[in-house]
Parts: C-alpha cells; structure tokens; sequence
C-alpha cells in the first residue's frame, strides 16, 4: 500500500510542485523544457555573479523557495530526491551566462549524484567559456568517524545561500564568493531527528520506527540514521543532539563551546506540528545558553524538508559581525523568514504584567441592601442549586453531556466557599463584578463565561445608580452581552429563555411607584414558565443543538436551574429581616 | 496509544512552543504570569491602535507569528485547541493600554469559547475605560445551509490580522479599522480538506480515515469535516473545493466569479508535504484562471494549521487595489512570507532556453585518426563490453546490485545505435564530446555520470593539439574531474584504479619520440594488473563500500571493465588499416 498524497501524478509531481511555486511567486519564471526556476528579474544581473542551486525535489521549499534578490539565481530540481539532469543544470548556466553575468557559482549539496551532475554541466560549461565554481556543501554531524563520502548536505545549504547571495547582490567577484562561503561551510553542523519516516509519491515509507522510538542523524531523503534512540522528553532529546554535534571526539563535530556566537536553525523536516518546533526551539535555546553559546541569529521554520517526514533538524553556524551582516542582508526570496536584526541571547524575553486597577471607591448607595441580606440571598441560591444536582444532570443526560447540575453545583460551592470568607460586598456593582470573576474561574466552561458576561455587563449600570429602574437595566445589559456573545436567542432552548421572560417582567421596574416584590414575583413565575416551555424547543444553540429535536421532551436544564435562582432570590429577600 | 510528540509535558506544551517563538523573536516578549506574546517595542505604539487576536494552542505559526509591525500587537493563547483564559486577554488588553494605545482591537476567530472569553474581556476592560471593538471571523465556507453558530474562523483570520494590521500602522481610528476589516472579512471564504486527522499531544487522533478517503470542510482543531469523499486527484480535489466554495446555493459563499480579483491562500494544515502544498497551489491557479478568475495575490506556505495534521485549505479574497496595498503593506511579522507586489494572473511565467551554442569549427587535424578507424575502435569497445556482459554482473553480485554488465551492456548499445546513425567525428575532442553527452543519456546512474565527466574533461587538451603529449594530458584532465567529483582515490576499488594505473603509464607519450603502441600496450597492461589487484582491495567508494571486505574476494567489475575497454582500444588501432 502506498501512502495517500495530494498529486495528479507520480511522474509528474516534482514538475507541477515547481509549477506551483514559480506560478504563485512572480518574482520567478521557468526556463522552457527543463525543471529549472530562475528570477524573472535575470537581466538586472548583469555584471553579478549569478548563484545556482539545487538537487532533488521533496525538499521544499528548498531550493526555488530560495531565490530572490539576496539569494539563490535560480535552482534545478531532479525528481524526488534524485539529483538533476546534466542537460538541465546546463542550460540554467548558459541562461544566466547570457544574460551577461560574469561567472556562476554552483552550490550543491554532497551527494554522489549531485556532485557527478553539476560537476559534469559544470565542465561542459567551462569548455564553452562560461566561468562556473561549485562549492559542496556538507554539514551533516551525523557521522562520528570517517566517511569516505564525506559529510551529507542538509538544512546548514540554506544558509549559504544565503552568505553567497547577499555577497553576489553586493558585487563580490566569483572567486572570493567562492572562497567565503566555502570557509563559512566548514564552520557548521546538522543533525535531524524524526519520529517516523516519510514515503516517496508512489511508494511505501522508506522505514519503520516503533511507537517508543526515534532515528537520530537522518539524511534528508527518508534514509535511516545513525542511531535509534527511546522516546524522550524534548529537552531530553536536544541535549543528546547537541552532545552529539558538538563531540570532541566526532569528526564531523560543528566547534561551539562557551562563548561561541551562533546562528541556531530550528528545521522542520516536514510533517512536524509547528507546536512542536517552537518546543524544540525553547528547548534548544535554554540548552544552548546553559552551555555558555551566544545565540545571534534564530530561523524557526520549514526549510529544507524531507517530505512530510514529522522530525526537525537543527543546524548551528558559528558566526562573527561580518558574517552576520550576510545573514541579516535584505532578500525577497519567499521562504526566508523576516528576522529581527537583534541578538536572540541577552535581550529580555518577558514584560512584566500591569497591576489590576484599583477599585474605584464606590459611590452608589448599597440600594437597601445589607451585607448579610446578600450573604442570605447567595447561600439560598447556592442551596437551590445544589439540591437541583442530579435533577439537572438527568435533564442533560437527555440532551447533551449530563454535567450541567455537576457544573451549577461547583459554581454553587465556590459561592460557599466565597462567602466564607468574609462577608460579600452590599455594594451591587461590586458584588456582580465579584461574582462575575468568581464564576469565570470557578465555575468554567461555557456556562461560566455565560454568567460571567451576564454580571460583568450588569453591573455597570449600578455603578451610578441602585434603584429599581437601575436594576432592570441591569438585567437587560446582562442579556444584552450574553445574547451579543453567545449568539443564541430566546427560543434557542438554553437559560437564555428564562432569563429573557424574567426581564420582560422586569421591565415594570422603570416605571415610578413600581413595587419590588410584585415585579419579581410575576418575573419569577414568568422565568419557571419558561423554563418548562423549553421542552417543546428545537435546540438552536449549545451541545443540545447537534441532538434531533424528536429526542428532546424535557425542559432545557440550564433554563430550569436559571429560573430557580431567581426564585431562590425572590424567596431570600422575602425572609425576615436579619 | 497516544500519538508520539516532541515535547517535555504535556500540559505545559503551549506554554513552551509560545516561549520558543518568543525566545527566537527578539521583536517579541511573554507577558509575565500569561500565556500572551506581544511586540517588545510597545511603547513605539503610543497613539495609535492595538490589534489583539489569538485563540487556542495548536494553529502555528497562528497567532504569534503575525506579531510585528504592520500586522497584530499581541496575541492571547489558550491550551492547544482551547479558548485563552478571560484573564490574559484581560492583562493583555490593560498592557497594551498602558503604553499609551488609543483603543483596542480585538480580532476573534468565531467559536464560542473564543467569543465568550474575548467578549467578556472586553466588558471588563470597557468598564475600565478602556476603548475595546471587537470583530469576530467567519470565513468557512464547508457549510452550505444556515447554521445558528455562524462560519467557522479559519485561515481567512491571517488576512484580517494583515489588513487590520496596514490600517493600525497608517494611524487609523479604531472605529475606522473595526468597520474596515468587517467588511473585508466577509468578502472571502475558506475549505479544507485532509488526507487525516490529527492528534492533540497526550490523545488519539480525532477521526479514521480509510487510504481512499480523504476529509472535506473540516475545521482546525481536528473535527471531521462536512464530506467524506474518495481519493481524487489533486486537480479534482481542487475543483471540487472550488465549486463547493463558489456554489450560488450556499449560504457560506465566496462570491467570485469570473473577472473577480483576489487574494489566494493555499494553507498547509501542518503536515502535509510541501511538495503537495505546490501541486495544490498549481492546480489552484489553473482552475481559478480557468474560470476566469484574476489572482491578484497567492500566498502559500502554512499560516494556520491544525497540528500536524496532513491536509490544505484554501482561502479566496476578493480585493480592489485600495485593499491589495493594506495586503502589500511591509510587516515584520515572521510568519508572514515574502510576497512580490506583482500580480500573479498575467504575467510570464516561463522564459526560453537559450539555444545550444553552436560548435566551434574543430581547428584541429584528426591526429592521423579517421571516422572509419574511429567507428572500428568504438565497434571493438562495444563488442567487448556486450561479451563481458554476464560476467561483469556475476562480479557485481558479490560486491553490489549486479547491474554493472548490464549498464556497461547499455552503453555499448547506444553507441552502436549511435555509430548507425552517420560516421562519428573524427576530431578527438568532437568525439570525445558527443560521447560524453552519449553515455550520459543512455548509460545513466553513476557510471554513466563518470564517463561522461571522463569524457567532457579529457576533451579540453584534445580541443587546440592532438599529438600524443595532448592524449597523455587529455587522461589526466579525465582523471583530475572523475576523482574531484566522485570522490575515489586509486585503491577505493572502483574503475579509477585501471585507469590511474594505465595514466601513469601514458605520461610516457609526453617525452619527444614516444612510441604509440609500445607506451598504449604498457598501459593496458599496467590496467589489467591494476584491475585484478582489485580483489584485494577494501571498497573505499561507490556501492561496494557498504559491503565488509572479507566478503570481497573478486575483481571490482568497474576496474575489470575499463581495462577491457583499453585493451578493446589497443587492439583496433593494431588491426590491419581500414
């Protein structure tokens, strides 16, 4: 069984990937019958040194997602993972020749493949006069001892191209651009890790990990690493990478110690969550700090792939200020990230938060109330809810996830354990405003930020005034938020409904000479009838919305437990005196 | 069985994936005691407009990495997948008043957590005098009837953050900017599709789907989508995506049509290959231009994904030129890629290839050589190779694949069809050349790339002389580029070994008076010894380099059949005149 891709076909893939990108970046234009991309800006290179790269495709967007002014001429891409004709590599040097550039340079990854092709279209073109250097590029840290092949080119070519661009864009001569970033090549190293494998278009995954595993010091072309290692923790899994790339002993070791100045690559493989990269890069930054390393410059992304293989690699670059201009020089090329122009090591990493705003000093009466009246009222409603428990929970086992009296009764609680405290502000804004915070955090999930919107929007109006009509109003903010915030609307079968009727009654309250307890009663009998409607409601907002109504027979729970509340409310302020 | 992560915990893996991005951004720092990441340089921001967005873990480089200038101030996270806490976006709203910002903009993707907890955040922060608008985002357009919780918030939300972001940047109001984006934002719509789901770290993934289907209309935190549909091509897939998001019939359209103008975001999900995502964004650009559709802009690259899971979506715009300059607008965001101000329907996206240079009239004589005695020479090579065939393989199948008689078979094939065709030149550099080209095409793999290196090399001296000085010289320029690019040194056990040894032999040629077949009978000689001595060799290069030497016990079949090549060669000059 070969793995699911998104292609048209398998001969074709690496041609219409590159279609793809050169047709959506028109800074870029194919060279006819050849899978070579190259600027669309070619002939304002004339008198430049003009930078080829390239090798086989999966790598993306390495490398045509590379070049741009400050970068990369143009690339040839060979299938997936298979190095680039000759007659291609070819004819992108005759096309940069002739737009008057003044040598090429061809950077290529060391590979068997990749060194024979561009060498060999590197010589043709030499015997046609054109004046062309390669530099191979290998800065795989993943062999300790010595390997006749020498060491793999992997995500560290990216950053050459980088060097080798912006010289070529400042007019540097082929043969010192040669010589710098063949000095700048032998000062870094790689190393991938990867929890699977990836599968070339038409094929099976190239190897097999079990769930507990992990390949160390793969190659980009789905082969297998030096080492398989135990599932570890991240932080884990960098130390033992940069231990290994920094050995003394490893002959492919990259040479940072305390107080090197590096660039530090964060690479995604392919198929990793971008979650996960920013882990591994929090973890690399902390464990190359902790070794003393000065991290100049850090790249976080998707440069050099191997498919969609779910890994990382991580290239470090010792640099110094020169070199770091290079680095930090201008570039359209697409897939170069923007970078800030500031060291990553010495610069402070948080802000403190501002201090909560003072508590203005209310200056609204307590409207009649007293602390202990709310402290009565509260634990009448807290009592309500509580013993409405399970009947809440079986009314949601019906129609959604039959935790709705759990969630009322831990909101229920934290009111207790609130008002245990000490006792509760009589001050109505600042009570809502606390009992807003209290049910946000305590209560969770949406109900709780229901309720928190709902008391939040309904103190403000009794910030200024406590009356009757102030109390209404603050009853039509509440509703106002929750509706605006929420979405749902009466009708929608949630205790939006109770609630809804309530204010309507509520209403009364604006008129002079209302009386309090007439209004509230109506208010909370208008709530409880509600409530009960609701079981001949199609749900059109919350959980229950996703349940065919056929199945609903019993009244919205959240409605029922909002109109006990107010009843527990009315019942409270009706006891005597205390 | 959980899937396999990268990361150290994981209830504390948002909060380091967020601490990565912000340690290797120094334009950004952590709010302290939040999950929340604004830009470092606030105070630049005194007078103008904040721009918060945000939402849960698990869509990076959402939101973060649209932290910069020209795009968001802030960005508020949640748990992966979850709504950020009331709280943080509270702090993050009072942080960036402090700095002196005239009013907050709150960009919310719509999705009731997010709506709920930004909102109520935005309650609190208004009754503390702080000016807070918020706009919420509903680009999906996978459901085609009215769904009471509104469009899904899907990658259209990066768009949002950009123009938002030009509009803040250029000193807008914040009603100005609210009204503006509302009303971009509900000119574009999003679908996504997904060959899998994906997995939130310490869970299984979230749905199964079989090899043949793949997952469309899907949201961002790993819910299935709206259809289930089979395995298509990608040039199916995309238009069935595109007649889904256009359909006059449903509600969440995108209305574009022909002659519309747009932006075109082709969104990696997180794990799909990059390779794919360019085949996807080809086939996205023909269709859409085949309907007549403009492409102002295409952006491709992963700005909101859902993990790591292997899937796309597209995203349509429809833009004048007032709002193609907010798109273009510079940011310093790292996420947001580098996109040319040039639009990407009606330009030339391919260039010719230059023509091969014509030949150089060949100045030099034949060197006594003529086409006869050339096709007689090169007929003998062919006969030769073909007859070793069998046993050139037998010496491969102890040491390598067992292919090496059959690619010398194939060489040796082509040049007889060649020799067909016409007389070969008789000019030693024409010939050496054409063969070059000949061997590369036809013989293919390594070899095939060595010769032809050999070959293209040895041709250069043979260009301006062709005594026997100039064929002595003209093996040691074949030699200098087969090793400089293969890598092998003599004694690797590779076909270097018969021709080093047969080199030294021909520097014989190069005193006054060398004899021609004394020096050439020597050499092949010399090659024969070389090419047997190669059974006591350690593999230093090529294939044969993986195998352990105890199990080397015959001739390398590359040495033994460039010796026989020579020999072939010796052998048709010493036959009678033609």
């Amino acid at each position: 069984m070969t793995s699911k891709k998104l292609l048209n076909t398998v001969a074709g893939c690496a041609d219409d990937a590159l279609a793809g990108l050169v047709a959506c970046n028109p800074s870029l234009q194919l060279l006819q019958g050849h899978r070579v991309a190259l600027r669309s800006d070619l002939d304002s290179l004339k008198g430049r040194v003009a930078l080829l790269s390239g090798g086989g495709s999966g790598h993306e967007p390495a490398h045509a997602g590379f070049i741009g002014k400050g970068m990369l001429t143009g690339v040839i891409a060979g299938a997936v993972f298979t190095s680039p004709a000759v007659g291609s590599i070819l004819a992108a040097i005759r096309a940069v020749a002739q737009v008057g550039t003044v040598g090429t340079l061809l950077i290529v990854k060391n590979y068997t493949g990749d060194r024979l092709n561009f060498g060999l279209a590197r010589e043709q073109a030499q015997a046609e006069g054109i004046p062309v250097e390669m530099v191979v590029i290998g800065d795989d840290s993943a062999f300790t001892v010595l390997k006749k092949a020498g060491r793999r080119g992997l995500c560290g070519t990216v950053l050459i191209h980088k060097v080798a661009g912006a010289l070529a864009e400042a007019g540097v001569g082929l043969e010192e651009i040669t010589e710098r970033v063949s000095a700048v090549a032998k000062a870094m190293g790689t190393l991938g890790v990867s929890l699977s494998s990836c599968s070339v278009p038409g094929s099976k995954p190239t190897f097999e990990l079990s769930p507990d595993e992990v390949e160390l010091g793969l190659g980009i072309h789905g082969e297998a690493g030096v080492r398989r290692i135990k599932m570890a923790s991240a932080d884990e899994i960098v130390t033992l990478m940069l231990d290994h790339m920094t050995a003394s002993s490893s002959v492919s070791r990259v040479p940072v110690q305390s107080g090197s100045s590096v660039v530090l690559m964060v690479n995604n493989l392919g198929g990793l969550s971008f979650l996960e990269l920013g882990i591994i890069a929090d973890a690399a930054v902390r464990a190359l700090e902790g070794r003393g390393v000065k991290i100049a410059r850090a790249l976080v992304g998707t440069f050099m792939s191997a498919l969609e293989m779910p890994g990382i690699s991580l290239t470090l670059l010792l640099v110094d200020e020169p070199l770091l201009k290079l680095i930090d020089a201008e570039t359209t090329a697409s897939a170069w990230p923007n970078v800030a122009k500031v060291s990553v090591t010495g610069r402070k990493r948080s802000r403190a938060a501002p201090a909560e705003p003072l508590e203005a000093p209310d200056s609204t009466a307590a409207g009649g109330l007293t602390s202990k009246r709310v402290a009565l009222v509260l634990e009448r409603v807290c009592a309500t809810l509580l013993g409405l428990e399970e009947h809440l929970n079986a009314l949601d086992r019906a129609a959604g996830d039959g935790d709705c009296g759990t969630t009322h009764s831990r909101a229920a609680r934290a009111i207790q354990g609130w008002l245990k405290e000490g006792p509760p502000p009589a001050s109505p804004a600042q009570l809502l405003s606390k009992l807003s915070l209290l049910l946000l955090e305590k209560m969770g999930g949406s109900s709780g930020a229901l309720y928190g919107l709902f008391l939040t929007a309904a103190a403000q109006p009794l910030k200024a005034k406590t009356d009757l009509p102030a109390w209404s109003a603050a009853m039509d903010a509440g509703l106002e938020a929750m509706q605006k915030y929420g979405k749902a609307t009466p009708g929608d079968r949630t205790m939006l409904d109770s609630l809804w009727a309530a204010r309507q009654e509520l209403q009364a309250w604006k008129s002079p000479g209302a009386n309090l307890f007439q209004v509230l009663t109506k208010a909370v009998q208008s709530a409880e009838a509600a409530a009960e409607a609701t079981k001949n409601m199609e749900a059109g907002a919350g959980r229950a919305s996703y349940i065919s109504s056929a199945r609903l027979d019993q009244p919205d729970p959240g409605a029922v437990a909002a109109a006990a509340v107010l009843r527990a409310i009315l019942e409270a302020l009706q006891s005597p005196a205390v």
